[in-house]
């Protein structure tokens, strides 16, 4: 990057994204020192990393990029019923990164900081020959005891599902131009909910003493469904035809119901998968009401170790295995 | 990287560094939980990048990069008199990182992990088509109302540096044969002290209560000294002569004295530089000595806003503007 330094870029776009966090110091000591938390309370921490052109597009929106390095950490948080505080933040300025590219992408954070009210609290600068990689620490608060888990599913608890799924993995598809024939309002819509997670924040916290398991899914829905399965010993039945839709994705479906697979195992969709009982239903529908969330039953969770999908005729649907993983 | 998948990277190597830390659960959750604190601590927490052919030589052993990845961060901890319990590390595995890449650097890592007695507590694993990059996250903890800063150096005291100087500058020439007429044992102590640096971790905890000030020598003597002055709104003069050089830096003045403004300025010591009353300077010299870690009184702080370099005979040695900076 020319025409300014390291240093000007910690003065001129990140120290006003730190200004809330007394412990960041103005980013301008060695280390940061986190706040103190409530009596029992843990701090969550989360990682995640995203390069451009491989885990967003390259021509996506600088402000975009910095939206979904943030989300998809505080989707984690979100999973673990955590609220969150902060974010240490990595950039590695690819080759091709420029001035006007940190400005625009820090302008994005900004805006998402305050959506949800967190603060950057540190974090390095490195320019390197490669693509732009942003690498992103972020923190919460939970109850010790309490927070939400991939373990603790039990014998007949619901699997419950936020949002609609299958849209991030179409989404991709159709900004890489490989979904014809969908009315240009879906198109968007589609490529919006890839580039754009929608953490759920606001219900994760709720969930804790209510969900015996949560997670989000980032790695498709039988993925992570089958990482509650794995960490609570259990298997689950997920009903095809209770998996929540958009409209878009439901007319793509109608071209072509193959693309059903796909939906259920896409990644990047970043909702709450999680396991409750019965008993709780009632209390998750108010709370995701309240929240304007969405929110699905989709199946239930049985004996065994398998993530099993079912139509309405009961019949097994085939799922390949595979979907990667993150730490 | 052909043959493994991140998952298995995750199984193999990475779940084995974070066995020590039952909050890490297995690296198996969607988030990890940091432990409690003693009453009146306070997490601190830093975060430096090193990409492969900028920060660590490209040529360097995986498990050398994998040291000072671990290092340079536990050093900012030491400058903050906080003492290391875990990190979070995101992998960036370029086109060209292979398994035995990141065997070998995780076994140097898990060597390092024993020697600072910390934990990987989790992170993120990723591919892109750039060089290796890794992102880490270190946390430590230090009483919340007593740790060291950048600020707080008064008028009179001593500013003091651990180890020697300009080893790593010079390490760094060596390294890629731009410093000749050395004997072997030489050029190989300079280079060693490039790649490793040895973070003052042990003394760091224990000048709590006695240094005002306090900062890591990673952008060089001058320019970190600077960092102090202007958190405490001071100057500072340096005496030259009594600047601690190694054996090998000696050997490299001994045939230019030119050198030594590059000894002066260059970055990657890692040693602790800190402001401290002349009335503890006994106590000082006692815990380093109880510490194995050379240390020397070098300088004053004064009023005024600058760095000063002055020899023996008191003239000001012309120092260039600049230096690099991290957060």
């Amino acid at each position: 990057m020319t025409g300014i330094s390291e240093f000007d870029v910690i003065a001129k776009y990140l120290k006003p994204l730190a200004a809330s966090a007394p412990g960041a110091f103005a980013l301008s000591d060695d280390a940061a020192v986190l706040p103190d938390l409530p009596s029992g309370h843990a701090y969550v921490v989360t990682k995640d990393a995203l390069a451009a052109g491989v885990h967003m597009r390259s021509d996506e929106s600088p402000a975009d990029m910095a939206r979904k390095a943030l989300r998809v950490n505080l989707s984690d948080l979100a999973a673990m019923g955590a609220r969150p505080i902060g974010l240490f933040m990595a950039l590695c300025l690819g080759a091709d990164t420029d001035e006007s590219f940190v400005q625009a992408f820090c302008t994005g954070l900004g805006a998402d900081l305050k959506t949800f009210d967190v603060a950057l609290m540190g974090g390095d600068i490195i320019r390197q020959p490669g693509p732009f990689i942003v690498s992103i620490t972020a923190f919460g608060h939970a109850p010790r005891d309490r927070m939400l888990r991939r373990s603790g599913a039990q014998i007949g608890d619901t699997l419950w599902i936020t949002g609609t799924i299958g849209d991030a993995a179409l989404g991709l598809r159709a900004a890489t131009g490989q979904l014809s024939g969908l009315k240009t309002a879906d198109q968007e819509y589609l490529v919006d909910r890839y580039c754009i997670p929608q953490p759920r924040t606001k219900l994760g916290v709720r969930l804790i003493g209510l969900a015996h398991a949560c997670i989000d899914v980032s790695d498709g829905l039988v993925a992570d469904v089958g990482h509650i399965c794995a960490g609570s010993a259990l298997g689950c039945v997920i009903q095809s035809e209770k998996v929540p839709v958009s409209p878009a994705v439901r007319a793509v479906l109608a071209q072509n119901s193959d693309v059903l697979v796909d939906i259920l195992t896409g990644g990047d969709d970043y909702e709450l998968a999680f396991a409750a009982p019965e008993r709780a239903a009632e209390q998750i529908r108010h709370l995701a009401a309240a929240a304007s969330i969405q929110i699905s039953s989709i199946g239930t969770f049985v004996s065994g170790h398998d993530v099993e999908v079912r139509d309405r005729n009961g019949d097994r649907i085939p799922i390949p295995s595979g979907g990667y993983r993150h730490v």
